[in-house]
């Protein structure tokens, strides 16, 4: 299940929400899923090289996005701006660079691509790799999200 | 403008979509536009990391893709269905192994993370880097799709 770098991933959001955004966000079980596309309003998705490459994303509903972006700001936030999928772009980047700076500690490196925001009501992602697919469901305060991480079979 | 990186994936997918889908398409002038948004119904996605980072993507409208995959498949599509959405990371994914080839002839190394799929009416796509945005419009035999490249400033 590559717990060495799935859990960096999982860490990093956490800790990134909680001192970005204030906020609380509980993982639960990850599931390995071939064919399974996460639906959201907001993703973002930062590919990574190393061994293997892969693919890290997170795809929010609106709900939990406008929470999280709301209490980073300040302000209430209730459609998905230009802002907020630019606020999104930048709590993605602070996970993934937080992530890699974890697992290079322990010898794994990993370089970061440019992340890129998608935001459409109801889009749908799918990672294309023959390798495995990691989905982490996320509770937010407020709505959910689905962390996942595609590796190169 | 980057041409050395630009050109390579601008012929790639000239040729890629001739030899997979027997499909004409005409790039316009490149254009550098931060702020800019593509928008369009299936995007493919592929970070790449080198010297610079960077991320490329296409979004194709409805109709170009669906001709596309037509044409590939030799049956005539109406839907963006899983399948078109899997062609269309096949054919990305070919395009940006080819563009990485032809780079490497001349030095410039660039890896490639695992491509992902977006699929969703009128989903818009920002690329979030200080870097400069280049944006390549294609006109394709039905419909259109654009190119973009962004590069870590």
């Amino acid at each position: 299940m590559r717990a060495e770098i799935i859990n960096p991933f999982i860490s990093a959001t956490i800790e990134v929400l909680k001192s970005m955004a204030y906020t609380d966000s509980i993982p639960g079980k990850p599931f390995l899923k071939n064919d399974y596309s996460a639906t959201g309003d907001v993703t973002s998705i930062v590919g990574i090289t190393g061994e293997p490459d892969a693919t890290f994303s997170i795809t929010f509903d609106s709900e939990s996005i406008l929470c999280i972006v709301s209490k980073m700001f300040g302000e209430t936030l209730t459609e998905l701006t230009q802002e907020v999928a630019d606020a999104t772009g930048e709590i993605v980047n602070m996970i993934s660079g937080k992530a890699r700076r974890e697992m290079d500690k322990k010898g794994i490196h990993y370089d970061g691509a440019i992340p890129t925001i998608i935001t459409g009501q109801g889009h749908e992602i799918k990672h294309i790799s023959e390798g495995p697919v990691i989905a982490i469901p996320f509770q937010a305060e407020k709505g959910s999200f689905t962390m996942e991480i595609c590796f190169k079979s």
